[in-house]
């Protein structure tokens, strides 16, 4: 329960919001001048961002978690309870925003970044900059970080992928990873934190000069922390500029999945904390003017690309323990914080419901997975395919049921019984098992697109099976253009009800911060 | 753009919403004490239900407009313009809630209609009766009446199906259509509207005596009107207790698809007009208490089931259109009407995205097809396989394609040209051209019930292919259990922002009309 304090914080918000949106229920907002003059900024400020998460990734891990805490995902009176709830769905201001960008219905991430952190259309693969390359726009943090607030900015991803960039860097693509960094070791920000950092040595492209990161982010006086022990210890000794970077990183310098994490590895949540505690107070002489701290759950989309469920939920789970610690704070400084959760988009077309299941969901049937996709591929499936390399006949009907090892293996690592499949479902394993072997099997090239995406054939189909078997469906290996909800509590939380576009997230943000009115070009 | 006293009447629904939300995130508002004194009930409400409808229809539809306005699905400058958006998405007020019922997490549309509109949680298939089967509970609409409020209840569907069902009746079993007749004839609401009547004639089931339904109706005082002429007369001369019913109805007694309208029908929208002027006003002696009208959009649903995005954008536009003239209504009386829009449950799962085309929208496409599926079938189809009946091979790997009416008509009714698809598309649809030709084709039938579900190979696998080439995913012929966008506008509208159950309807709407605690036992 909140106290006195918090909840005429979060009256503000209300009054403002909703007499707003009923003055201005579709013209733009962030034209009207209704911020009282006795209004006051809030201090800290958290953006947490869910890469590719939309209704059904949020739904999908409250089934799961209900399921987990012994109870059932059939049952509502389960559901409901506030123990299986995620942080963000029991936040008390809700709001939903469209997605699309400048010249897609379907986003990415770097066009998406760009609008809710600095307010402006783009087109995609675009990183802070408007949709004919001209212009480069200043983000949310970069007026704050001007107004004397610290930043810290943090993901799962590397930190120069798109969502964390859009927050301190301006290029004409999202590829140009060398030249993003070289932004962001002059960004000044105080923390980044999560993921390691892509072409940290080169190449640069588009002609620019190729830059060792490492040393550059050296020279601007950044520390660089990638032991637990050492990134830990910055809650209680913080430091003015840290790069803190998980010293076990998996593919395309990402964080493990977090139901793979390493014990060497913090998860998101530790790293926030970590942020949290380095970025708070006052060092030395000087005012503390709060921070701004951007927190991206960057591998929530990857799993959603791959059709992975639980790698899926896994990473939701830890993105929201990231939002608790957040929330942990709020209660200390419940006047002066506004916490906003939100996504940039869905990923893989997720539903809660498929053909197979029909009515029925089999939540429990998820337990069955103990890792992600891409740790099964790599330790389990690389193993298994080694070991039966040469001569294999793929025009065999039944090479993976004929195969006791790879069907103990899809029991194990899946719970997937093969007798227990239907003859649809083997059927689509055995093709699948065909073309991870060998790269062929009897499918046209237009249905092992559909089938496989651009994934290991026998991996995707497994997630498929089982997911489909839980009663989670997918249409996608692409991001979709559903529109995605935003979740809000804290000073001035309010206006961030109602149905508005991504932009208006920047736009609101800034007006709520006293930063200049979005969009702010660089001329 | 509103005037002064809708500006207050949004207000006060602001302040109370955010304010209880921020003191109670999670816990039941309903028990709270928070409506002032000097608070008074508006005096008309509006129950919109689009059946089926997440925000996934909602984008799929406003793509649409976009597209048939002249735009393009795929620039945000388009996607953006008032004119290219639903009346619902324009609303000042939005929240989101949880749908699934007891006992599933993909809720039916009884046990989820007795929940938003009487308030409890009950098992799939049950209308207004607990799980138990033991108690059963007033509606809104009920409770209304009893207050004096005339009662208006609209849908598309047969107005015994269970949504509107669930604002009257109290019964074990959705499918007791005679038995909910009776119970309609005797609620003395004074307006029935759409759709047809289920088992009019009866059987009853379950022991109970059948009864003429349409005799019943009239016993009770209710004047038959079943003619476009005579219904639309209702709006100048209204009377006391209506049955208007459209003249032409498709399966299961219901109103054609939106897309399929033959002329002398009324759509919903001419309904819903005709529904405002027969309620509004005072007629003889006696004070005007107002009105709450439901209006359902029923077959948002039944082309969710079918996966045909077509037939379902269709309906949501009738159903918007429906909205537009309460819209109107509210315009003439700002500070005492209140708008709901929610849905139920989607279904489908539809997503705007797929596999097939990635990150680009082709929502042109759609335009290739004029009819809804069932129009095809009834229509198109039947004709076509009654004139090829004989001699056929299924084990033939290319009948359709050999057939030049088939391939002329694919291209006629769906827009899809046969050597411009590729081969899985060419290959799904030459088995289900053999399937619905002669019953077989070379699948196994856990892969037919996947591809077809339960409906008609051919038809369900057109739309499939059309949807996926338009950028538009389906994964089940059922229900799913994603939250659902709510959209409200009006006097205490503010309550409805937020992020709650489904009972949190019922129970916010009978606060917000001064009407007893919901849920309120018959004991």
């Amino acid at each position: 329960m909140m106290n006195r304090r918090s909840f005429f914080t979060h009256c503000l918000g209300a009054v403002l919001a909703l007499s707003l949106g009923a003055l201005l229920p579709s013209a733009g907002w962030a034209s009207s001048p209704y911020l009282p003059s006795f209004y006051k900024a809030p201090k800290y400020v958290f953006f947490f961002l869910g890469d590719g998460m939309s209704a059904s990734q949020i739904q999908a891990t409250e089934a799961y978690i209900t399921t987990i805490n012994g109870g059932s995902a059939r049952v509502a009176e389960d559901l409901l309870k506030p123990e299986n709830r995620l942080n963000m769905s029991k936040m008390p201001v809700n709001g939903m925003q469209t997605t699309f960008d400048a010249f897609a219905l379907m986003t990415d991430s770097a066009s998406s970044a760009t609008a809710f952190g600095a307010g402006i259309k783009t087109k995609s693969g675009v990183i802070g900059m408007d949709e004919n390359l001209m212009r480069s726009v200043k983000s949310v943090a970069e007026l704050a970080h001007e107004r004397g607030m610290k930043v810290g900015v943090l993901s799962s991803v590397p930190l120069n992928h798109a969502t964390p960039a859009a927050y301190y860097a301006s290029v004409t693509s999202r590829g140009l990873y060398n030249n993003i960094g070289v932004q962001m070791a002059e960004s000044g920000y105080e923390f980044f934190g999560g993921g390691g950092l892509l072409a940290a040595t080169g190449p640069a492209r588009d002609g620019d000069t190729s830059h060792n990161l490492w040393e550059l982010l050296g020279a601007h006086g950044y520390e660089l922390r990638n032991d637990r022990e050492s990134i830990l210890a910055l809650r209680d000794n913080p430091r003015d500029k840290v790069v803190a970077i998980n010293p076990v990183l998996a593919g395309g310098q990402s964080m493990p999945y977090a139901i793979d994490r390493p014990a060497d590895n913090l998860s998101l949540a530790e790293m926030t904390e970590v942020a949290i505690a380095n970025l708070s107070g006052t060092r030395g002489p000087g005012v503390d003017r709060g921070f701004f701290i951007m927190v991206e759950g960057g591998k929530i989309d990857w799993s959603g690309h791959a059709n992975d469920a639980m790698a899926n939920i896994g990473d939701i789970l830890d993105f929201d323990a990231a939002i608790g610690k957040a929330l942990e704070f709020f209660n200390q400084h419940p006047n002066e914080t506004l916490i906003i959760v939100t996504g940039d988009h869905e990923t893989g077309g997720m539903t809660i419901g498929h053909a197979t299941t029909g009515y029925t969901a089999y939540y429990d049937r998820l337990l069955g997975q103990p890792n992600s996709y891409e740790y099964f591929q790599n330790v389990h499936w690389a193993a298994h395919k080694e070991a039966h390399e040469g001569g294999y006949d793929w025009t065999r009907p039944d090479n993976l049921a004929s195969t006791p090892e790879m069907v103990a293996l899809i029991e194990q690592q899946f719970g997937l019984v093969w007798d227990e499949l239907n003859a649809y479902q083997q059927q689509k394993l055995e093709d699948a098992y065909d073309m991870s072997m060998v790269g062929e099997n009897r499918n046209n090239s237009a249905e092992n697109r559909f089938l496989y995406g651009g994934y290991e054939p026998i991996v995707v189909t497994l997630t498929h099976v089982l997911n489909e078997e839980a009663s989670i469906g997918w249409t996608s290996y692409a991001h979709t253009g559903v529109p995605v909800p935003v979740f809000a509590q804290g000073r001035a939380a309010g206006l961030f009800a109602g149905f508005y576009d991504n932009t208006d997230i920047a736009k609101r943000l800034a007006r709520i911060m006293r930063l200049p009115e979005m969009p702010v070009y660089r001329d």
